[in-house]
């Protein structure tokens, strides 16, 4: 029998709170690992763009985790902070998880904000130049967001613009907020990956599902894994494609000296990692392909004891429902910590510090 | 010869105040009527859902009256009362008036709004699951409004949805808040009908042209009527369907009292109406369809004298504009009205009804 | 090589102020010329819609120039001016500068903003009635812009309206404010065409690149160019077509004094232009067509020293990017100015002119 909404209301809502699925690590344990950090390194990011996750040297990475753990544990007071400003958010390839996030962010922080969520099939998109549009942003907005399926895109909108550009997603090549996001997670979780002194035991075994090189997730995220070389034992790729690394990352990875291999067999390894960065589909330029089965996992996965599954979102049948309730459940959290990521980006991004947070 | 701008600047804005159409019953008399409400019944439901038109008793729609009544005749002071709040508006059904009647409510109350309207279209909809979109909107609002073309939807959303959820329609099954904007415009045109002890001639005839069983907007409309037994004499459905009622309608019928019968012909059964609850067409799922001309009312339909017509609009040729200028137009008092009634809802749901009301 | 995020880096955000394109004529010199004008001469637009560029005497068009001046040079507070305004922008017809122009001009003096960017694919615009649709946004929103491919739907959208309608472009009819914007960008680069004795050698010969009798843009640039019928010494419609001017046209070139001849070869008459309006296509109803190469100019045109282009923008291959860098380029100041053109519009129909301006 189909459930009415009549069915259903003594269901939702019910007086003691709802379940929250999955790890949810406070926030406290990764800022007291930071409290070294000093928050005036990322005066260096005051109205700059953000474009590469290769942009973010440690120290100022781990700025950007103190001022989101501050603003996670409703330290700061922030509610006004953007009221003069607007943010626009130019989406040339569909997305509603990052635009969101965005926008939501912005409003938390009094800001306002322009979406453009018509980019790819309105005039704008039919032939006009895009040195225009990043000369039209100028005149509407103090900051951009922007994600295109043209990896190239990116520089061609920044020739005109002179406001910060931020990028969200340029073809295969970079999704930068995304990994900062990620990494984010996994420190809350494991904040003693902070130490550079870590004894090899302790340090995690990295799964990534995908192709680095044609997956801007991926590539991303794995450029800021570089940053925690210390804490790393090995990367493993695990993909079907010949050549995932493509022609950049094998040196990017040859100077973290962090052991990078590849497999193709998902079931074999998944009992060795800590981590397991799943994906399902991407948006490749010539369309969508979703991964096959033998890269899905589930309740019956041998997935390690404490380890932990991450996934950018939008998932599809590879990561399992079944899985939400279990203690690998990082994803929701992943998901949830990133609009503190963005709030903490913009606030930067403005020169917007709270003044306590940079003393 | 085609009217060009220049030609009607003369005639728009004209300095004596635009002709009102239709009916526009004070507000006042409806107020005066609900002096003993009392405002406290609407704490329950403070951070819960709205999904049905059958979770509201009498009292608790009665106090949402009250406040709305309050609202539109200006007394409240609320322009900042959702100042820190973001409603996020998802439509996987396209809608514009309802989502815009949100919006505006939203924006007066001092809220943001992030819209999701391109739902239906982009990578949120192609099989991503919507439970996960459910978890996506507790990181970004602190309510959601949202349509579906799917019944079961509201159900699947609500299941890792931590805020408060608020139906805009789901599938053939509900659509609450347009129920309850329609009956706020009927008591504000015949107040007395708060009377629980009137006497059967002042009674009203209610005559509902279309089908319960698939039409949302009736099936929580004749849910409402069902609480207002005691001053609605008979309810006719007009239809042309074998079983307009479904399964589910007649046992509240019958519970309520209220006479219920069904007429094929609008017509013959015109001239017993007090209130006719015009519909056009719904989305059935399968397409839109649009109801037949004999169920067309216009300037010649045998109207009872001051009787009132309905109608949720987007209309068609079902209701003519010959109506708009007669006494026997409610529905346009019924489209501006449901903004109050939206502003009331999200002050009850976010608990920040002012104080000097509840008192 | 493909460029990466990653590679341009270095290359975005450069310290140095990034080089501004283009001429940016300092307000200051226009408002010096305004000095005389009477700011309550705007009073008569509070709450009056804005159709067509003929409702503007020259009175009232240089009040709206002196409070964008006074706007540009950031001379007013105006950051809360319109904080429990809405301003809901209704496109039939896509647009995203005009719209985004809009938005944030609103935004930034405080108002809200409500998107209806789905109309043209809606239920709105399958079939509904557009009386309604104008009494809809009575409920929504204290003032609308709107564009749509039909000129009648503006005179159909304002039967119903109770608030200020502005026309965001109507068919081939009107687009008012983007003509005021295009004066603004003139007076500035050439403030002594205020003067209402100018001799005729230092008057201005005007081209316009299109047919101002089908195109919006041209046709509203064209009457507000007859205001300066003292500074112009000729108007030069270069066209293809038979009929450029039209029926009415003709008449308003002939009250004004201005000649206005018709050439059809832009290479011929450019040495003599000070002024040259491009025009790439026109939404002709049936469709976009673009305007052929002879209609073309790059740095190799025989642009006239001391000459510049104007382009309302978006723009394809008739104005080439080899003309951003020089002197010529008005069309980027044209855009940017447009926003405080709104800005003071919106003041305007609002009746929130800062008082210290007014006095």
């Amino acid at each position: 029998m189909r459930r009415s909404a009549a069915h259903i209301v003594h269901e939702v809502d019910r007086h003691a709170p709802r379940m929250v699925l999955g790890l949810r690590p406070d926030p406290s344990a990764l800022l007291s690992g930071l409290k070294d950090v000093r928050m005036d390194t990322l005066k260096k990011l005051s109205y700059h763009s953000i474009l590469s996750a290769g942009q973010f040297d440690r120290e100022t990475l781990l700025g950007i985790y103190k001022l989101s753990c501050l603003l996670q544990l409703g330290h700061l007071r922030i509610r006004d902070s953007l009221y003069d400003k607007i943010l626009a958010t130019a989406f040339f390839e569909p997305s509603t998880r990052t635009r969101l996030s965005f926008e939501s962010a912005m409003m938390a922080l009094g800001g306002k904000t322009l979406s453009v969520t018509e980019a790819a099939t309105t005039g704008i998109a039919k032939g006009e130049s895009i040195l225009d549009i990043g000369q039209m942003f100028n005149s509407y907005a103090h900051a951009v967001v922007v994600r295109h399926t043209r990896q190239e895109a990116l520089a061609e909108l920044s020739t005109y613009l002179r406001i910060p550009l931020i990028n969200g997603g340029n073809g295969s090549d970079e999704h930068p907020t995304q990994a900062i996001a990620d990494w984010y997670a996994i420190l809350k979780w494991r904040p003693d990956l902070l130490d550079e002194g870590m004894p090899e035991k302790k340090r995690i075994h990295l799964g990534i599902v995908g192709t680095p090189a044609r997956m801007r997730t991926i590539k991303s995220f794995l450029l800021l894994s570089l940053l925690f070389d210390r804490s790393i034992s090995r990367i493993t790729i695990i993909s079907e494609m010949a050549d995932p690394l493509g022609a950049e990352m094998p040196d990017y990875c040859r100077q973290s000296r962090i052991p990078v291999d590849i497999a193709s067999d998902l079931e074999v390894v998944l009992p060795e990692l800590d981590v397991i960065y799943m994906n399902s589909i991407a948006y490749l330029g010539d369309g969508y392909r979703t991964l096959e089965s033998r890269f899905r996992i589930n309740a019956q996965s041998s997935l390690r004891p404490g380890s932990v599954v991450l996934h950018p979102l939008a998932r599809k049948e590879e990561l399992s429902v079944e899985l939400d309730t279990s203690s690998h459940n990082l994803y929701f959290n992943q998901a949830d910590g990133a609009v503190f990521i963005r709030k903490a980006l913009l606030l930067t991004i403005f020169d917007k510090i709270p003044l306590p947070v940079l003393s």
